[in-house]
């Protein structure tokens, strides 16, 4: 049995956790840089909290709040420039996987000179920035990674900083912040997160750790399946949601992702289409290739989400996606030729070549 | 939802796991403590493996190889004044819990100075040295916990010194160093793991996650109860109880034990019956007395064992322990009274009272 397993961030999940746990702050640092996007943490409240709760414990920050939606190389040197200007010492991220993958990125680069076209060459040390991180998005599980996804231009996808000093020193999970996304985002989210467990699970780097892990992440989320697809979705379920999000987070920090990520990332780039929104729709076709290799592995999965068949999960998928994006053949192609590349098909234990990948693109977005 | 999960320690478990990473120790220091009993880490190899490595990146070390076992206060100054007398950087410590509970307090007293009436008071600061930890048997789960457990004679008694601090920097685990375990020692040791995962489930600080960890835990243990029977354990069922007893670790090192262990130090300090073995006779009893309370936990449990009752599992382990110690009632007065003061007491999730835990120690002797 060979196993590795490293997860040092301290997670703390609950209600008001934030508020209750100033002391945590006080270990950090004297001052944070605060980096979120324009909106949201604004709205949900936990930018608030955060305030409230560093001025009790006499904690100066500066705010970054220029973070938009997979972010780029230029928007993390920014934010590192202000970190370095302001003298801060430890950085808060609150957001969905932007802003903490941002914040990641930051706290390297706040520490480290390291030249634009080398960020993503992997010589890491580890003078990287204290982090604190709030998720108010219940699907990334960056909160526990040790990965910066950030868009890169030259690649024409998203790639990864990777560096076991990038894991936050804590997450602050609530589920109250959550409360106001909006179901569309919600779907998204949860099924980026089941995502992340299915294709540890499928990993070549899976193991009986990462595997107890996924599975436990499965059963959380699929239990909220019937209020993702009514459109109710309690605070029960978004803690659930929550806690899911956060082992898949577990698990492709030994994992990685496989092939569904690779080939969702050339929809972002070009399509714009949504992280989770995209896995979403592929994954049912990838889990239909998988299932003819390794039957027993998938109905491991479908068992612990309460499902009969991959069809099943695919009729299930449709609900929650509803009208899918139009992509020509042509763009298919390109996509393919694309994921084709990335190093998270060789991570997938059955790997897809090239005309199966189209395949799936194919069959994903009814073209066969 | 509230919960709490930290666990820093990198875990790397495989066979010639130690050989293939010697570049986990250049990032521990150039000079090391190897913490050891007197015979066990000579005998299965993992002494010499571990020099035999240390030696390839050119580590100076020096071995204390004076842990007995349930390591004493005066053990643990003595082992830290050789740690600074030779200016190491981290410890080594090799063995059973008893090795890796006392290197974690040479790694703190090499650095602070607490007097040694002090040492149980909890006033630890984060300067430790670092450590890598290998254990030699499949039991304690000491390789990934905060917990340093020491013999206390003025409470005549153990007792655990526990801070964040004292989790093991990394932790190797190969299962080739328990081939030479006698059958005794083997059945002894997966009890006492079996009773970390089991009380961590009856714990008041029991979450969603230690929980999922606690069945993945009693699964692989209770799936080598046959070749513990049988008296003879494959190498594939120790790297069960290795993993096995390394997940219970991650459990009670967020849940605590409970009453099993309060009762069993008793029989430990007293009688110097062994302190798997002595958890392993007073679990039926305890899980007997939940079960009123909490059938449905009970049945979890006993499910992941695949047995049906709670009587099966004493009759498995009676056959496990064979003939039991004498204890007069006297003596079982005397060790409820000590038993009803310690605090893990008050962490199981259903309380026994001062007649309760003499009934389970009449029961476990056969006086009732």
């Amino acid at each position: 049995m060979n196993l590795n397993f490293y997860m040092p961030t301290k997670v703390i999940m609950g209600e008001d956790c934030i508020s209750q746990n100033e002391m945590e702050f006080t270990k950090l640092g004297r001052k944070a840089l605060i980096v979120t996007g324009a909106h949201s943490a604004k709205m949900n409240g936990s930018l608030d909290d955060i305030i409230k709760t560093l001025e009790l414990v006499k904690i100066d920050y500066v705010i970054y709040d220029k973070v938009r939606s997979n972010p780029t190389v230029t928007c993390v040197y920014e934010g590192a420039k202000i970190a370095r200007d302001n003298n801060v010492e430890f950085i808060i991220a609150i957001g969905g996987g932007s802003p903490m993958d941002a914040g990641k990125a930051i706290a390297l680069l706040a520490c480290q000179d390291i030249k634009e076209d080398e960020i993503f060459g992997g010589n890491i040390s580890d003078k990287v920035l204290p982090m604190a991180f709030v998720p108010t998005t219940a699907g990334t599980g960056s909160e526990v990674t040790q990965y910066s996804i950030l868009t890169n231009d030259k690649a024409e996808t998203k790639t990864s900083i990777s560096s076991p000093y990038l894991f936050p020193t804590v997450s602050f999970l609530d589920a109250k912040y959550m409360d106001s996304l909006s179901i569309t985002t919600t779907i998204n989210t949860a099924i980026d997160a089941l995502s992340h467990a299915v294709e540890g699970m499928i990993s070549v780097r899976a193991t009986a750790l990462t595997n107890a892990i996924a599975i436990e992440s499965i059963q959380n989320i699929a239990s909220c399946f019937e209020e993702l697809r009514s459109e109710k979705v309690s605070r029960v379920a978004r803690e659930k949601l929550l806690y899911g999000s956060m082992l898949a987070g577990i698990v492709i920090a030994h994992t990685g992702t496989t092939a569904v990520h690779s080939m969702g990332y050339s929809l972002t780039y070009f399509k714009d289409v949504d992280h989770g929104r995209a896995n979403g729709l592929l994954l049912g076709g990838f889990l239909e290739f998988v299932q003819k290799a390794k039957p027993e592995l998938i109905d491991t999965m479908l068992k612990a989400m309460n499902l009969t068949s991959v069809e099943e999960f695919q009729i299930l998928m449709n609900q929650l996606f509803g009208d899918k994006e139009e992509i020509t053949m042509e763009e298919m192609k390109k996509y393919t030729s694309i994921a084709i590349k990335a190093k998270n098909i060789k991570n997938s234990s059955v790997e897809p070549d090239e005309n199966v990948i189209l395949d799936i693109y194919k069959k994903s977005f009814g073209l066969s």
